[in-house]
């Protein structure tokens, strides 16, 4: 189990590894040059997608050759040494979201709801993706409805069509959070999704992504969202009405999925709209979406 | 004006441009090296496409010069000698497209429809994209209501965020056709469009795209669609109650629009579930989207 992320360092785009305690980072580059001078270490993380199993082998025996040379070593950096980026800033398709995956959350968005019987998709545009830490717009100009939704999301590791449910996590890459930020008016509005969605910077992702997940890892995980500190969203995730490999399998039936692909897995109840009355994000406010897998995803809001 | 297209020739993938007579083929790279040694051909469309007015006047002239040599030179090929390519394979985000921004299609598909009045907007996914003349499967194995829808499509040129009306025609790099194929049975059920629109294959595009449209010539272009030469659909272009930079500055007014990006501009009325009884495409249906300025894109329908 890795936790890679993308990262400015050294004035360079690069990736790493992140320590289990999440305080130091290794720069996998400079780790691979040191230690495995025979292998090349992937520019970006669609490169290192693209490699697969190859990639995670060598960076999982890497990691594990850096650890035991202690962390005085140069290719070792303290966690704020770095600038996080989205771990994947550029995914071959749009990101690919699931409206209405928690039974609670679509009867808190209309009490009158039908649960879906086939899952709702739609996308964000990789315009809209920013990192760990990096400030959101709340584009003032365009809409006063701006909400949050924290999910869950998988990386496609490996292409393929019409894949069965239970060849689904094989293949999986890894896991992340998004926060699939929404402006209500605009959706509405609009009726599909893609344009209140999809404003640049309303797709936060990250921190890291956690490779080597399994459905029963994941089965004992709990999402949290909080707003300037306060609980607002928290399900166990074995509340999705769709579950991962029942939306590898759907999507899959007529369109390819291909490696750097991201699902994201729907919000649970608890977001601005379903307040009473609604309370959307301002300026100053923060979101943390939570999975104790991955860590924490945290943005600002800005104007 | 240019037809510029992708094609496979000589094993290569490359760019060329088609003679106004649609019977020959400039080889671009061909005639870059022999008539302008100075200047490098863009590798692909989507590299073109960045470079911009620079690429655009060097092509023209390249284009000028090979009209004078005559076509006995080598660097003109016969139409039928390369196999077409979708002019663009990969845009930055999905392709985005207007759903029902023909009134009488809006109607054909529900009679008491509401006109929109914010334009609804949709993706389809790289993987749905084809060329002229490339076989569409028709996906029977999870759809049995394929149908066509014609449109014309706009390529952006030029980054832009809140770009006004009146500036929208500078964004625009040229203008092609898509077949919008869509599952109606897919569409209905998921709600939200991307997945009944987005199956491998889905999105024919081409011939060629059309540089320096003006609003002044594309008013008075009419689409025409045959399904095995019979007139399906046919309207002119100025029945869009969205019109083209009306699209671009509401689409941009949160989200940046990048060169290559497509933005599909919706289909008039005619569509087969419009029929009475609906008819939908079978296996061998082969579908033309005509428009006079940019010529014809064909597609078979393959089980």
């Amino acid at each position: 189990m890795l936790r890679l992320l993308s990262m400015k360092h050294n004035d360079k785009e690069q990736l790493g590894v992140e320590s289990e305690d999440g305080e130091r980072i290794l720069v996998l580059a400079d780790a691979f040059r040191q230690l495995q001078p025979g292998t090349e270490c992937p520019v970006d993380m669609s490169t290192a997608i693209q490699r697969g199993e190859s990639f995670l082998n060598s960076a999982a025996e890497v990691m594990e050759q850096a650890l035991a040379k202690g962390e005085d070593e140069a290719f070792w950096v303290k966690i704020d040494e770095v600038e996080r980026r989205a771990p994947i800033t550029k995914p071959p398709k749009n990101i690919m979201c699931v409206g209405k995956n928690y039974a609670a959350h679509a009867l808190e968005l209309d009490h009158d709801a039908d649960l879906p019987e086939h899952p709702l998709i739609f996308t964000k545009p990789h315009t809209s993706i920013v990192g760990h830490e990096q400030p959101v717009s709340i584009h003032p100009e365009v809409t006063d409805q701006v909400d949050y939704e924290g999910e869950v999301a998988v990386v496609i590791g490996r292409e393929g069509t019409k894949i069965k449910r239970e060849e689904a996590w094989n293949h999986v890459f890894g896991v992340t959070l998004l926060n699939d930020v929404t402006a209500r008016d605009l959706q509405a509005r609009h009726k599909q999704f893609f344009l209140g969605k999809g404003l640049d910077g309303f797709s936060p992702l990250g921190p890291v992504i956690v490779t080597d997940v399994d459905e029963r890892t994941l089965a004992k995980q709990h999402l949290t969202v909080t707003v300037n500190g306060e609980t607002r969203q928290s399900a166990p995730l074995t509340d999705m009405i769709f579950d991962i490999p029942d939306l590898i399998h759907i999507i899959s039936r007529g369109m390819t999925l291909e490696p750097g692909d991201i699902i994201a897995t729907g919000t649970p109840a608890g977001v601005g709209k379903g307040m009473e009355p609604p309370q959307y994000l301002r300026a100053g406010d923060e979101v943390s979406v939570h999975l104790p897998l991955v860590g924490t995803l945290r943005n600002k809001m800005t104007e």
